[in-house]
């Protein structure tokens, strides 16, 4: 297989940051000299010490574009560009991607190892400046042994001990945004539909909700946090319990949810959000801007996860490969609170 | 630029076609010696001559992977990586590429002329063997001129005496599809609840409802065919109208507008499918599937559209320039009839 005429080295970034002790992160600062990176001399040393040995070309590609490297960054997603809203990954990767001269290639593998093998397998053969691994929802994966290869950065996943950045929403802030909401419009009976399904998304946003509550000095009822499966029949289910449970407002897993508890409540006779208010959570666009009344949500950061990701891939943005980086969810407001 | 090792030629499918005088089915079929193409030998003899004369190297890319040719195909497309469910469209042009060897290489544009220059011009650069080009909803289209340079096929649009192939959804006989499913449980009264907004899918819909009622022998009343914003709101707007119309049955121009008609005609004491049948259009399940009751709706062929663009733009499956290929749009049947 041609090698093309840029002359592209294998080593990564990765193996500089190895042979220099140091994080990906830390390579990333000295090799781009970002300013207001807070570096020792000694770290900055031996990263160049790094570089010289290994014959590491950094940003090669970037800087030797009008010599004919490759412009790309692979994005390699397990069902992202089939779900109805995780896209979004995919249009800020790509819109980032472009602002520095660089086209995305995208594999959706739908899961299959095969596929994704396959993948990652040609985008290192096309010499990708890196490759973003990422989920269609936040979860923990397994990284691909391939990805060794390559700068790779996680997306809406993460991998305890890989040593690879990953950037992730911040559910426990949204769930605590998402609560703080209700109790600002004077709720202090708030229930919390949680999902069935373990995942960051329902540890996290369980205990954002706890913390809301906290801060504002609300005790904690355990009966106010009810399980249900994550989707309009979920919510539907839960209706009854939330009649019940004499709460005047509810904070939903998600969208879905809510909208299946709009027409529970709805056969109870009960009123959104006059009776009962209620907070989604993904805002969904489609099912969200559109219930009766619309539907306040906190929205997942699927845009800025893709942005972030190919900022840190690129050494533009600082990220420790220990800690996900965090990206915030905003509250979208509309009419249910 | 490099051009890498492969030394493919520029000269295109297209090129080809218009030299010997036959449409670029033609003179793919002759190239990859389909079985069972009918073609006569005087067209057959004027495509080996033009190929020898242009110097066009049929298939040089796949057929010299070994020797590293570019293995991509390219898909622009406008805002489908961020909509809600013509992602399948990628799905299904991906898989099919993987079939036969080839990565997709996809840029969204978000409707952006200079990023799609940017895009075509970076495929081009590497060399793809074609380029899908593609809309997130049915529709005419301009062709940028950049695409003359490599063969094209479009993918959800159309661009009439473009000479370009275009694969798009049945409309008509979705719209016959959608109204024949209401016909045969028992409904004579049925009314259309189109959309505002001119469109393939507008006509044709529309086209398909009255083929239906003719060959059901029923007689076509013109107060029974509504338009309405093609969202919830519309949908929910025009229940009142339906109610008053006297209709048993209410064919929608798509999903949202079920959805918005369900809970109008809730609020009016109907019940569905007993006091009044729905069958809604897309099957963007999100919604559809969980709709109470579930909704029976008319899918959009998204992940075919993507599989026969492929295959068009490999030769493997035959298309006239002239009239758009269309793909059926199946009836998924679930509880609302």
């Amino acid at each position: 297989m041609s090698r093309g005429s840029g002359g592209t080295s294998s080593v990564t970034m990765r193996d500089v940051a190895k042979a220099a002790g140091v994080s990906i992160a830390t390579v990333s600062h000295v090799i781009n000299d970002k300013p207001g990176a807070r570096i020792g001399d000694d770290a900055r040393r031996r990263v160049h010490d790094a570089v010289a040995e290994l014959g590491y070309r950094p940003n090669a590609l970037a800087k030797t574009l009008s010599q004919g490297g490759s412009r790309f960054i692979g994005l390699v997603a397990d069902q992202i560009a089939t779900t109805p809203f995780a896209g979004q990954i995919i249009h800020g990767a790509q819109d980032e991607a472009w602002r520095h001269g660089y086209v995305l290639l995208v594999a959706n593998t739908d899961g299959n190892a095969d596929a994704e093998n396959e993948a990652i397998a040609m985008m290192l053969e096309h010499q990708v400046r890196g490759i973003l691994y990422s989920s269609w929802y936040h979860r923990e994966i397994s990284v691909p042994e391939q990805l060794e290869l390559t700068d790779t950065v996680l997306v809406d996943c993460f991998a305890r001990g890989s040593g690879l950045c990953a950037v992730v929403p911040d559910e426990e802030q949204g769930g605590r945004a998402a609560t703080e909401k209700l109790i600002a419009a004077g709720h202090q009976r708030i229930a919390f539909i949680n999902t069935t399904t373990p995942s960051p998304a329902q540890t996290g946003r369980l205990a954002g909700y706890r913390a809301a509550l906290d801060a504002a000095g609300i005790e904690h009822d355990p009966s106010f946090v009810l399980d249900a499966s994550p989707e309009q029949e979920g919510g539907y289910g839960a209706a009854g319990r939330i009649v019940e449970s004499g709460v005047t407002a509810v904070f939903c897993h998600n969208d879905r949810v809510a909208m299946g508890l709009y027409d529970g409540l709805r056969e109870h006779g009960l009123r959104v959000p006059d009776d009962v208010a209620v907070v989604g959570f993904d805002n969904q666009e489609v099912i969200a801007a559109h219930l009766r009344p619309p539907l306040t949500s906190v929205a997942l950061p699927h845009y800025d996860l893709g942005v972030v990701g190919v900022r840190i891939l690129l050494g533009l943005d600082t990220a420790d490969q220990a800690i996900p980086t965090l990206v915030a969810c905003p509250v979208i407001q509309r009419q249910s609170v």
